[in-house]
């Protein structure tokens, strides 16, 4: 049975499952990511442990989603503030080493993209996901295809500006999505909200995190729920942006805020509402992760598995 | 000899073009649009034009590029308010009435941005095309692929939120593009920047619109360099977002007011600076139509010939 290996590269953990050629997860691993171990002793690792999750099935090629900016021309890691002691691997190259088959690499929120829109069917096939995380990362799929952009870089959802005269960004600029939707952004919004208060901290929850701002805003504390709603009207904002932008028939969170989504909601839909050009881009889709952490893996595998040179029919 | 026949429907007239397999356009009309009449008649004299155009050329395809919402499945004309006897119209069953040829619909900006792309060859692959009229259109250039969106309404670069706070919008929302930069939004702030100066008129120019807000600007006048300041900062943040989300290798501007870029440019390039994510985005060309009035004509003839079903190859 041929089996595809979809690999996960991300800041704390290196997730890997064996994707059957239908997009089903047959098997999984993680694998820990360990401080100052470059790219080429983790895939040793990572060979070591696919080994296993593939067993007696074909391996017929190996998809690597991965956090960052991925040149499409070198195929270098350019930046990944999560991954420092992988600053500028050649992947490919590297995953070569060790696999003889087929080898894609590309952006682990467009992997997770590609996987959400084949799991969704014909509805996916004009999609955009967002990854709300510590920060905001997206992947874009237009009839069925990633856009990857010139240079691969595509998919920076999280630094859209929503607001030319918003709070800075840590990529430098005012007014990103990431600003206010990245998992420090909510944080920092929390923090305002209590100081305009004259409080120092939430009602319930320790350490002031985006966790703890979606906690306390569920028991009601003020501050927490002005966090909530400004994050959701600015998330919205974004949405309103993309829909007008990119008309796709859905909109996929992920992430790890993903799951605090439910809270947002009620303040994007009605900033989508207030923004929105049609009324489809009113009626569109705005839905949680199906695939959840399995989203880039098989994403990943996917696009190795839609890259393979096809047989053509003899004739 | 082989001709495809572009046609560009706007508010005020129908050009047409005949334009060979390569893109060049051979030979170019006008049609008034009068104002109470429908499409069908506007075909009919369309289709007579045509034949002088063609000559004794083989007529091939027919693209049309129409201004407004064109609803990919039915191919109606759902909204364009420039259009208002269009209004709900099978453009492509109308045109086939006369034209036995295969036709293609798409909105005016995408044919645009198509057309463009072609004509820069392979650093047109991924481009956005953002056209500055009354209104602001836009349209999306993705790998060589028109993006349309499920809907077929992708491209609305002009209903990109800059900023959820600022001037409303002829949509109905908030900060628009549009709102700062398309013509309408260009004398408004203006107005306004006169006003706050307690003065009436701008130091040259007669009726204030968007031209005489450049002239006055290069002149000197001090509320019209506010306003150019104005609409080239929120031009540039809303490219900034489309280089980040987007990656296109150049940013084309087209349409009327195209042709003050020069004006805008620096404060476009200041914002962009600013907000753009990567070095690579920063760099990227933002330049004026090559095609000019060409563009939609010779993108919409380019479309048809492009989905024209090709021979397979006898096996």
């Amino acid at each position: 049975m041929s089996l595809y290996l979809g690999v996960d590269i991300g800041g704390t953990n290196v997730k890997i499952a064996a994707v059957s050629a239908a997009g089903r997860v047959l098997a999984r691993g993680v694998i820990e990511t360990r401080a100052g171990e470059g790219p080429a002793p983790a895939f040793r690792r990572i060979h070591d442990a696919a080994r296993t999750l593939v067993g007696k099935g074909r391996l017929a090629g190996v998809g690597i989603g991965c956090a960052g900016l991925l040149d499409a021309r070198s195929r270098r890691l350019l930046a990944s503030p999560n991954l420092p002691d992988w600053q500028g691997a050649a992947l490919e190259r590297i995953a070569r080493v060790h696999f003889g088959v087929p080898i894609l690499v590309e952006n682990d929120a467009t992997c997770a993209a590609f996987g959400e829109s084949l799991a969704r069917g014909r509805d996916g096939r004009d999609l955009v996901m967002i990854t709300l995380g510590t920060g905001v990362g997206g992947g874009l799929v237009s009839d069925g295809r990633v856009v990857r952009g010139a240079s691969g870089f595509a998919g920076e959802v999280g630094h859209m500006i929503v607001d030319p005269n918003g709070p800075r960004c840590r990529c430098g600029a005012r007014g990103c999505l990431e600003a206010y939707a990245g998992a420090y952004g909510i944080a920092r919004t929390a923090r305002n909200a209590l100081r305009r208060r004259g409080k120092r901290r939430l009602a319930v929850g320790g350490r002031l995190d985006a966790r703890a701002v979606f906690e306390a805003a569920r028991h009601g504390d003020p501050a927490a729920r002005e966090a909530v709603r400004v994050t959701g009207e600015h998330l919205g904002t974004a949405i309103a942006s993309l829909l007008n932008l990119l008309n796709p028939s859905m909109v996929v969170i992920g992430g790890g805020i993903a799951a605090s989504f439910a809270a947002l909601s009620p303040h994007v839909r009605r900033a989508v509402e207030r923004s929105a050009f049609t009324a489809t881009a009113r009626a569109a889709r705005i839905e949680t992760s199906r695939l959840g952490n399995d989203a880039a893996v098989v994403g990943a595998a996917m696009l190795v598995h839609g890259a393979r040179p096809r047989r053509r029919p003899a004739g």
